[in-house]
C-alpha cells in the first residue's frame, strides 16, 4: 500500500473514526449496489474490510466503457513483508483478474530512507527485491504488471518535479504533520507519492484506482487535488480498515510478535499465535459454559480476514465461539496450520519468482547477494 | 554556472561585499603564488575577475599527484544564453585544457521550472538543448565532457535523496531565504544542486572544482557541509565577480537590453551597445579635454572581460580613455564589431554542434522542433 510515513499500522481503532471519514471528508461507503458491478465479489469486500471509496463508481464506468485501467499499489521496502501485506496484494491480484487491469507497484526506497526507516538506500534496495518476489509469487500477470524502484526510473523524478510546483511547503506540512526540522527528502516525498499514483494516467492515459488503508486518505486527497490542477483524471481510492496485530497492537516489523512475516518458520508461527490476544475465558470450563468473545479475539479476526474464503464459514466460526463449542487452543491451531501451509506454498512460489523477476520490472534489476529466502 | 534561484546576476555591487566573503566566510583570495601553479594563466584570473576560492590549492594538489579531476559547471536553461554565460564556459573550457579534467554540465531544467522561470518542463528542455549546443560550440573535449538534463538520469534523483536526509527544511530555508509558501520542488532543489556537484566524486572518486559567481557561496558552503557528513572530498570553488549589464543593471534575460544574447543579430548588437552606459563626457570636446572615466564604463568593462586577451591591451585602453584619446563612439564600435564577429563564428560552430550533440550527453536526447539557431 502507498504508505506515507505513518507508523506502520497506526490504526483508527474506533469505529467512529471509520465513520468520520465518510461523514466529514466525503468518502463514500461501499454499498451492495456497487458490489453488484463486480463479476465475482471478493470476501474482503463482502466483509467490508474494504469499506469506503472515492470515485470507485466512476472508475468502474471507465472500465465498463472499455478503457484500459490501472491499479497503483505501492510498498515501502523497509523490511520483510508480513501476512497483512500479502493479503492486501492478494486483493490487488484479484482486482487485476476481475478488471483485467494493469498494476503499477512502486517500491518506495526513497520514502523509507528519508523517513529513517532504513540505514541506507542499499538496505531499502535489498528489501525492495525481496518484497517484489513476494508480490510476484502471488501470481500477478506478467504482461500487465509493472514493478519499479522509485529512484531507478527518471520518469518518477521528472513527474515529481512537475507536481512539486503545485504543492507548497505549508500544505505538505499540514497534511503530513511535519515540523521544520524535517529533512527536505520527507518534504519532497509528498510530490513523489503523487507521482507514483499519477504515472499511469500521465504516461498511458489510464484511470487509476488505489487500494489503501483508511488513515492515508489525507495523501489521497492531496493527490486528487494535484490531479485536478494538472487537469488529469482524479485517481479513485478504495479504503480498508486495519487488521490488528496478534498482540492487539498494530502490526509492525519493529515488533516481530505482532505479525507473521514471510521469513517466519513454523515454530515462530506457532509461538506467535499461541501468545495471541483472544476473547477466550480464563479456563476451558468457563469457555464451554459462557462462550468466548470473538469481537475481542485477534485469532478470529485473522481467520476471518486471512483464511476464510466464504463469509458463511466466518459466521459459523463466530457462532461456535460464542456458544462455547470452540476453545481458544483449537482456533489457534487452525490459524497456525493454515498460515504455515500458506507460507510454505508461498515461499515455494517465491523461489520460482526469482527466475522471472526481470519480466516484472520496468528497469534493470540485480538480485542482491544477501537475499533471504528460506 | 550553478545558479540557485537567485535573480539573474544579483550582483554584489560594492567592493566591500567582495571582501566580506573573504573576511567573514573564510574563502581565500587568489594569490600570485597560486596562479604560478597553472601553465598558462587565463586573463580572467590575472584580472582577478575570478578572485577568490575555497580549496583550489588542495584541488591542484590532487591534480598534481596524478588524480583525474572534474569541473562541475551547471546551467539553468530558462532562456538563450548571453555573452556572460559564454565567457564563463570559455573559462571552464580553458580549465579543462589546462588540467586535462573532466567537465560535468548539469542542465537544471528542474530548477528553472520549480522556481517558475519556465512555463513548463518542455520549455526548459528546449532551452537546455539550445544552451548545450552553445556550450559544445566552445570546443569542449568530446571524451571528457558529460552533459545531462537534471531530470533525465535517475542517478541524480537517487543521489539527491541520499543527500536530502542531511538537509533539514530549517537549514534550507535559512540558506536560500525561503518562506513557507514556497513549493516543495524549490525546497528539495537544495539537495539536487548538491547532487550535481557531488556526482563526479561519488561516481568516479574525482575531486571537483566549481567555478561560480560569488553570491552563490552559501550554496557552496551547504554542499561542502553535506560532503563532509557523507565523508566525501569537499568540492573546491573558484569565485567570480559580476560583470555589469550594458545598461548598468545586472544582465538578465527578462531585460534584453542588458546583454547580448546568442540569438541577437548584428543590428541588435549595435543598438544595445550604442545605448550602453559609459563613463564618457557629454560632448566629444569635453571628452578630448577631460578624458573619460573607464571605471564607470560598461563598454570598457566588457572589452576588458570579453575581448582583450592580454591585460596590457586593457591597460592601454584604460589610459587612452583617461587621456581623452578615445571617444565613446570608437569604443562602442570596437566592442560591437568584436561581438558581431565572435557571435557569427560562434553560431557557425553551434550549427556544427548539432551533429555531435549526442556524443556529449550521457542520456538520450532529441532535438526539439522549434530550436532557434540563426
Amino acid at each position: 500500500m502507498i504508505a506515507f510515513g505513518v507508523p506502520n499500522g497506526q490504526a483508527l481503532e474506533k469505529k467512529s473514526d471509520y465513520i468520520r471519514l465518510i461523514k466529514e471528508f466525503g468518502a463514500k461507503p461501499i454499498t451492495d449496489e456497487l458490489l453488484k458491478r463486480f463479476k465475482h465479489v471478493h470476501p474482503l469486500l463482502i466483509l467490508r474490510h474494504f469499506y469506503a471509496h472515492r470515485d470507485l463508481d466512476v472508475y468502474l464506468d471507465y472500465h465498463d466503457e472499455g478503457l484500459e485501467v490501472s491499479i497503483v499499489s505501492g510498498r515501502g521496502p523497509s523490511n520483510y513483508m508480513h501476512i497483512g501485506h500479502l493479503m492486501l496484494f492478494r486483493f490487488v491480484k484479484w482486482l487485476q483478474d476481475e478488471l483485467n487491469s494493469y498494476v503499477y507497484i512502486p517500491l518506495s526506497n526513497d520514502e523509507k530512507y528519508v523517513f529513517g526507516k532504513t540505514r541506507d538506500l542499499d538496505e531499502a534496495y535489498k528489501y525492495a527485491i525481496d518484497n517484489a518476489l513476494d508480490i510476484i509469487a502471488l501470481g500477478f500477470s506478467e504482461k500487465r504488471t509493472r514493478i519499479f524502484i522509485s529512484t531507478r526510473i527518471s520518469e518518477i523524478y521528472e513527474l515529481s518535479v512537475r507536481i512539486s510546483r503545485y504543492l507548497t511547503y505549508n500544505t505538505v506540512r499540514a497534511t503530513f504533520g511535519l515540523n521544520d526540522s524535517t529533512n527536505v527528502g520527507v518534504v519532497f516525498y509528498a510530490a513523489v507519492q503523487a507521482a507514483h499514483i499519477l504515472l499511469p494516467t500521465i504516461k498511458e492515459g489510464q484511470p487509476v484506482l488505489v487500494p489503501i488503508a483508511i488513515d492515508q486518505d489525507p495523501y489521497m486527497r492531496l493527490t486528487r487535488d494535484v490531479a485536478e490542477r494538472l487537469e488529469l483524471m482524479k485517481p479513485a481510492a478504495i479504503y480498508s480498515k486495519y487488521v490488528r496485530g496478534l498482540t492487539g497492537e498494530p502490526m509492525s516489523a519493529s515488533k516481530p510478535e505482532t505479525s507473521i512475516f514471510t521469513v517466519d518458520g513454523p515454530e515462530d508461527i506457532k509461538r506467535k499465535i499461541w501468545n495471541a490476544l483472544t476473547g477466550g475465558q480464563p479456563t476451558v470450563r468457563e469457555q464451554r459454559k459462557l462462550g468466548g468473545e470473538p469481537e475481542k479475539c485477534v485469532v478470529y479476526e485473522w481467520l476471518r480476514i486471512f483464511v476464510y474464503k466464504d463469509v458463511k464459514d466466518a459466521r459459523r466460526h463466530y457462532d461456535a465461539c460464542r456458544s462455547g463449542e470452540l476453545i481458544c487452543g483449537q482456533c489457534k491451531r487452525m490459524l497456525a496450520e493454515k498460515l504455515i501451509q500458506f507460507l510454505e506454498e508461498h515461499r515455494r512460489r517465491k523461489r520460482e519468482a526469482i527466475k522471472k523477476l526481470d519480466r516484472y520490472f520496468i528497469h534493470e534489476v540485480r538480485i542482491p547477494d544477501e537475499l533471504h529466502i528460506t
